[in-house]
């Protein structure tokens, strides 16, 4: 069991994108931008390190729900297993940190929401 | 660094209960059921095991919007630091485990939910 | 996919246990004592919270290393799925954290550690 | 608090490199192989992913103790923050993920280890 679990909070950076593919299938594809903080110790105060995406794809339900929930700047929290895409040539090889989400829902660290409406299909186990 | 972050889904499974300390500082609690799922290899489906719960703790406005936004039966993820606690005398002791929430959402993966209203005020960071 | 990972740093707290069930399953448990630290700002310096004690279950092959490599007073880095078993009649249930291993090592933070010894039979993947 | 902590399994792929800052403060690199692994349906067994390749940083006497534990192959286990280190020019940004270890030991599912020598030097906490 190698795979990498990891949870990440951080803000929606562009609109939902869904995507059905020819076997029936949903995604929906979601660019989350994160940005750790630290403690300055020259300024005394917490402050911002660099923002970093990560694409994050919701299956079936999930991503239905997703798609209908999420809007650009909306702040989120999401739990899943980490991909790390590499593409291009060899000797240009390049990486995009990717995130398959099993739960995701909006951060209420930053607001609060009403409660979620059942959608009729629940998302399948597990 | 020995703490131990966990991310755990489920539901809530009593109202939320907010406490304010004589020093001015707010907590809510939040009781969440969690159960875990694995392959019934007799009978080839998935199945539920024992439900266990969590106390769930969320400080200042972070307890605020969940006091707003949570109620008994809603899906929950939740991330943020394990302790066990223990209480009771010596050979007897008992366990509880607890978690201090940093970020905390209804899961979408059963139903879909509205953009979270900010609140005015946001949760004091990191 | 409930399943709730997660990783801990400590010490062998006791002899590990070897245990051959009736099929031939082998098991070997391993008391983990771990303590948060936190910065005690009366003293300005770290400080160690309460000690907590897992039991860590290595099955396998897993389990047979680990019982040849690990001793009393040992530091340890584990990861796997938490389980929080509960055990005691209704009205006096009482709760116990296991970790159920999937990755196991001497941490490194408190010393060095030759080459292990690859034993023959590698722990069944995955 | 947007750390994001993971905890990855795999193989050394090349010689620990030590390196001293003119400040005296020492950082070790290692170059750690992962692969998860998945079920294929087609063939009714588990299969090797592509291989991922992850830069963990080991600071000051954890540095010290991996540059002398570790050698290329090794199996390995470490927990840490993640961070996605992004370079290159604007409209041809790369990404290249790393570990910033707070623990690391050699990972008893493919062999076993005797008891690590303390030397002498503990890793400052937390």
């Amino acid at each position: 069991m190698n795979d990498i679990y990891i949870t990440l909070t951080g803000n929606v950076a562009a609109p939902p994108r869904q995507h059905t593919f020819t076997d029936g299938s949903r995604v929906t594809s979601l660019r989350v931008a994160t940005r750790h903080r630290f403690f300055d110790k020259k300024t005394q105060e917490w402050s911002d390190g660099e923002t970093v995406f990560f694409a994050v794809r919701c299956w079936r339900t999930l991503g239905d729900n997703v798609a209908q929930s999420f809007q650009v700047g909306h702040p989120v929290v999401v739990c899943g297993k980490l991909r790390i895409r590499e593409f291009g040539p060899d000797g240009d090889r390049r990486f995009m940190p990717e995130v398959e989400a099993s739960s995701i829902g909006h951060d209420l660290r930053w607001g609060w929401a009403p409660s979620p409406s059942p959608n009729g299909r629940a998302a399948s186990a597990p």
